[in-house]
């Protein structure tokens, strides 16, 4: 019915627009301008050293995609369309030397129909533009704050300057009947007791006439569980149908993340099926309420209002959401393979993650994304691509994010994972200066609105109530400890806190020259990969954090599982203290997931590509469903202070649990002190339960570290422990600070 | 060319539908069901006791307005409607036993061709449903909160519930020519410097074909400003001009309201006028900005939003609004007339307002009211028919609500005075329960950006940072006064803020009858008239607060005055403490100015109709735009009590002022002590000025009360004084409470 050919590309490339190319190179579909060049001109990997500052002067060129080919084969009733899912970002589309197109958006698919164009022998040119740039602003992501380009890749804390421009997603001729089913869409009500979903299907079709067209859906057994046939007397058809018994879209760690294949088709009288669409749809109810306990406030006059809700319910259950921030997976999304995500998904759910932010400031990801997050439960908060500037409401930019807005949000509105949309990133603080009244904002609100109203619309985060932050183990002017901070704050969602570490050893070899490996230094490749200078002066390595716990690491590994530790702790503490602050508190949100290339340190829990940290196992365990939990004061212990710890179990099950048993140790080297046995009470299902402190003052050992073991009887799946620094006295006392004690 | 016909009207009634009516009585229309039937069955004043309890079984009739007439004159090229402005609530119109017209919802317009349907004779219904009412919710305003009828009437603690049913707006038959100008749309930007407007006329026509728009725009001394012609080949016509060196408008205190007047003419090939529209038209500039000092917020991690803005722009200039919630000045608004929205909205300017929140809870008023503050310079904060319930998102109520909205925003979007829209009132606190992801928020955020874009939108009052209440000079649990209170509050802007007063004696003679008057009690008129059990128990009169300050009072006279002076001051203290927080705080708009009927106590400014109150003057003084004021402490004092005062200057004028001396003097009946002189220095435009404290040990006075004054060197209209109550030791003595001194 639908035939896609393939097309062969060159890249050719002028400083100035309409200027002769004479030297082409080849060029791979999808990709990057800058990876075909870089292979054409034989640079050096970008994601090694300082690699990325050769590709600095592409920003400003013209690119030109250029294939030839002879024009295919196919029936006096089929149409040649050339399609792209996108080109990023501003472009011509030339055929035979005539002007067809003009597009700025990358988000927004192409389909030419190029039927009647088509010679024997055909020059099809993709002429992309140079990068949209603010050239009067500072090098950095202010310059895109006039596009709706993702910003990041202008320069972020973790993302070199790295431009990509280029064909970035599946691009072909496509031929096909000149009768098609153009565009659908399929819109759904559940009925209160979510058993029956109402759907109607209105399919846009073209030259359908003397057509009929048939609708089914079938249940993942394959059985049909739906079935209509219309014959059509207009370019829109619509089907009307109330499924029964219907099976829940659930996130996975809530039930079955169950989809129905859903396939509508195009027939000729003869019977012969001349255009099929087929898609995959879940049936789920969600929606943003407020948080438990957020309506009481505020109290006194003058009155303000309730913070606005984060608290996400599917199906009628709320759910804490633990999950993390993903970013682009590539600095260049045309090579972002299905199977790369695949792979970082199934880490997120080997996480106990149920949900991921798509981060504005990165791309919209490709279909396979939310394909992929549907069919293995993990909900997706997506954001439009604004982040941290300040997106002024001209007409130009409107109608482009108009324009893309309504791409965005009708390719993505059909993947049941959709849990939420989301204006962008950091709008309305003093970084961006945006606000609710900023019109970019309220053209997302109002497109959502319209398009998509099931699903909740968030103007940015954070919004009030919820918190970004803190990024650091221990605040550089307080010095107060991720502990000490988790324990005060009162957030209705954590969506942003990260805790940095460098990154393994063998990852900083494959960026970092041998020669500036050790010790790292600033001006060097440590610092472009983001270890100093990246947010504040010495992140994201912070040596001189590390050392003042651990004293002077000897080695890059002893620097490197010193730093870890900090992260992996660090990270274990806030998830579990944001899973204590339920039910008012919602979410746990991690910064961030995954990175786009190697840095030398980050907030990441995953090196590039997938190469998990300590913290991602550490974070693992802290989102287990259910697990013994404590809250800490502080990660460094000396002799003859008094140990504390207050002993938690959380239960984010959506069913009781049975009483049990949890014995509390603190253990070292050298021996184990049991503290105390707790034995705990049945638990009610998604409610924690607080236990027993535990207190402890600590004898003169020779050790230098110690844990707190809390071990569940007979059920070690839901062990906790949590490593601390100890110190003696004597030790102490050759420091400055003995008065304190 | 078109002329308007008179209709008379009768009315009937029956509780079931489509009953034969055999009783017919005179109507007056506009007007209301209500008004008719009283004077036809002879019911007392619903504004007098508890007569107003009389009207509550016409809630759940039919309503039948019946008109007869002969078919009007008119020409072969004319034809006749039905136009009304509007019929509240929900409707049919039937024309000689043809339905010819359904709609619910007040604020939409009717206009229907009967040219083709009239006979010589004719009989037209208009048939009104029962009111909008969820039988199954308690008898208040939740009954309203499935429909787009003003909530109000169902009862609240200034109103009485008595729901309004009626044609409440201009009505009758139109002839008009065949060829007409439909609906008019003028948008405008203005350039940076605010000298050039471009404006865009879209003029929609019907059976315009073969003739000549024209357009002219002339100013405030009559000149022609601009003037184009266009033939017509489409029932769409645009114009684009633009208008240089364009005088803008401004709310009086800060320039001229200056206005335009913009005419169209649908002219034919012989000349002939066919039809024409004229309008005024005033050209600004209206935004919210960040509060000055609220983009420094929030400092800490975890990090939240900064608060949303509330600081009115217009024309580029920062403005600090002064005003007031505006509330229906009838509970039928059937009968408000343009002369009474004149006397209150010059109330307004005496008062020094510069902005009318119009309340959420009562009507969108009538052309004549934004017609009068655009003259006048009034800015008006308008809300839609939303307060205090859950709007829940029904398809059904979505879809009034779409259709009411587009009907008030395309109304009003014309007028200069509109200087922002909002979503409702008080919808994000727990008494309503609404939420930033309320469908009917996304829906009037999205149609005002579709229809209104350069005018803000405020999802509700208040929002974060914003403060309503409090409601009380006193607080009944903390027992702190409005000086406490309002001087450790850091809102944004105070948009609601109330002291209640009983009103005079002369209105309270009007509706509580002689007996029940002395002394007032709870179960009678007083409390009918919200003296009593309005908000909590002994609101609005508030008796045992004014004794306990007072003493008990010896008459009905005695107790109006000292309740009286107790507003007069609170209101005092508020405004101008609220100036004093500019720039952080934007906006002092009291709860509330006017009444719809006469209240026995209430937080009013203006009893019903329009008679001022004290508090009504002493606001007046406290919105100067220049003054001298003071932070005071309390108001009450004792013997040997230190006295102490923060003086100030307010500025609010948009220019530098002069230097000048102010002394500060104590003064009772007694005498007059002069605590200090200060010499304050130039101030800048719109900025205030702190000054000295004054600190006097309070001695033995044979008086009850003494002032504070502030007399400024030959300028005594920036003078201000204060009222304090005292009271001797020897007094004190005799109470219980001596041990405090």
């Amino acid at each position: 019915m639908s035939v896609m050919v393939d097309l062969k590309w060159e890249l050719g490339y002028t400083p100035e627009n309409n200027a002769v190319i004479n030297k082409w190179h080849t060029a791979i579909v999808p990709g990057a301008v800058q990876l075909d060049l870089a292979k054409a001109l034989n640079y050096e990997p970008y994601y090694v050293g300082e690699n990325w500052k050769d590709y600095e002067w592409m920003e400003d060129q013209y690119f030109i995609y250029r294939s030839t080919f002879k024009k295919p084969m196919y029936q006096e009733n089929e149409r040649c369309f050339f399609v792209s899912k996108g080109i990023d970002y501003e472009f011509e589309i030339i055929l035979n030397e005539e002007v067809l197109f003009y597009q700025e958006g990358m988000f927004t698919a192409v389909k030419l129909d190029l039927t009647a164009k088509l010679k024997d022998e055909n020059t099809l040119l993709v002429k992309l533009y140079p990068i949209p740039k603010l050239h009067k602003l500072p090098a950095d992501r202010s310059q895109s704050s006039q596009s709706v380009k993702p910003t990041v890749s202008y320069g972020w804390d973790w993302h070199p300057r790295l431009v990509p421009v280029g064909i970035w997603d599946e691009t072909g001729l496509l031929i096909q009947h000149q009768s098609e089913l153009k565009e659908i869409d399929v819109n759904y009500t559940l009925d209160t007791e979510l058993k029956t979903a109402s759907v109607v299907a209105k399919v846009l079709g073209s030259d359908i006439e003397n057509c009929i067209c048939c609708w089914k859906i079938t249940d993942a057994a394959g059985n049909i569980v739906l079935e209509q046939k219309t014959s059509i007397d207009s370019d829109t058809i619509i089907f009307r149908a109330e499924l029964n018994e219907v099976q829940l879209w659930w996130p996975h760690d809530h039930g079955v993340p169950y989809l129905y294949t859903s396939t509508f088709e195009l027939v000729d009288i003869a019977g012969n099926v001349l255009h099929e669409k087929i898609s995959e749809i879940g049936f789920r109810k969600v929606q943003l309420i407020m948080n438990e306990g957020a309506w009481n406030e505020p109290n006194d006059f003058p009155k303000s209002q309730s913070v606005p809700p984060i608290q996400l319910e599917i199906n009628g259950r709320t759910v804490f959401c633990k999950g993390t921030n993903w970013v682009n997976p590539e600095i260049f999304p045309g090579i972002i393979t299905s199977n790369q995500y695949e792979e970082l998904i199934d880490r997120a759910i080997e996480a106990n993650f149920n949900l991921l932010r798509v981060w504005g400031g990165g791309i919209v990801n490709k279909d396979a994304f939310y394909a992929l997050c549907s069919q293995k439960g993990l909900m997706v908060w997506q954001e439009f691509p604004l982040a941290c500037n300040n997106y002024e409401g001209t007409p130009h930019y409107l109608k482009i994010l108009e324009q893309e807005s309504e791409s965005i949000i009708k390719r993505l509105k059909v993947y049941p994972s959709l849990a939420m949309w989301c204006g962008g990133n950091e709008l309305f603080n003093n970084w961006s200066k945006m606000t609710e009244q900023s019109l970019a904002i309220r053209l997302l609100n109002s497109q959502c609105f319209k398009l998509n109203p099931t699903t909740p619309f968030l103007a940015t985060s954070p919004v009030m109530g919820m918190g970004h932050g803190h990024y650091l183990f221990r605040d550089l002017d307080s010095k107060k400890e991720v502990y000490e901070w988790m324990a005060s704050s009162t957030c209705t969602a954590y969506t942003e806190f990260g805790i940095p570490s460098p990154s393994s050893v063998e990852v900083l070899k494959t960026i970092i020259p041998a020669a500036e490996l050790w010790p790292p230094k600033r001006g060097t490749s440590w610092q472009s990969h983001h270890a100093f200078k990246a947010w504040v002066d010495n992140t994201w390595l912070m040596p001189d954090m590390i050392n003042d716990y651990f004293g002077e690491a000897k080695s890059l590994e002893e620097l490197v599982d010193n730093g870890q530790l900090i992260q992996a702790e660090g990270y274990k503490c806030i998830y579990e203290e944001a899973r204590r602050q339920k039910p008012y508190c919602s979410m746990a949100l991690n910064w961030c997931f995954n990175e786009p290339w190697p840095t030398a340190a980050n907030n990441s829990l995953i090196n590039w590509p997938n190469k998990p940290k300590p913290a991602f196992y550490a974070v693992k365990n802290a989102c287990r469903p259910f697990l013994a939990s404590a809250r800490l004061k502080k990660f460094k212990y000396t002799e003859g202070e008094e140990f504390t710890a207050d002993i938690w179990v959380l239960n984010d099950l959506a069913k009781a649990t049975n009483a049990g048993k949890i014995t509390i140790k603190l253990v070292n080297n050298l021996q184990e002190i049991k503290l105390l046995d707790w034995e705990y009470n049945v638990l009610k299902a998604n409610t924690n339960l607080a236990g027993p402190s535990v207190r402890f003052i600590l004898p003169n050992w020779d050790t230098d570290r110690f844990k707190l073991v809390l071990e569940v009887d007979g059920n070690s799946d839901y062990n906790s422990d949590y490593t601390f620094l100890y110190e003696t006295l004597k030790l102490k006392n050759t420091g400055e600070n003995l008065l304190n004690f």
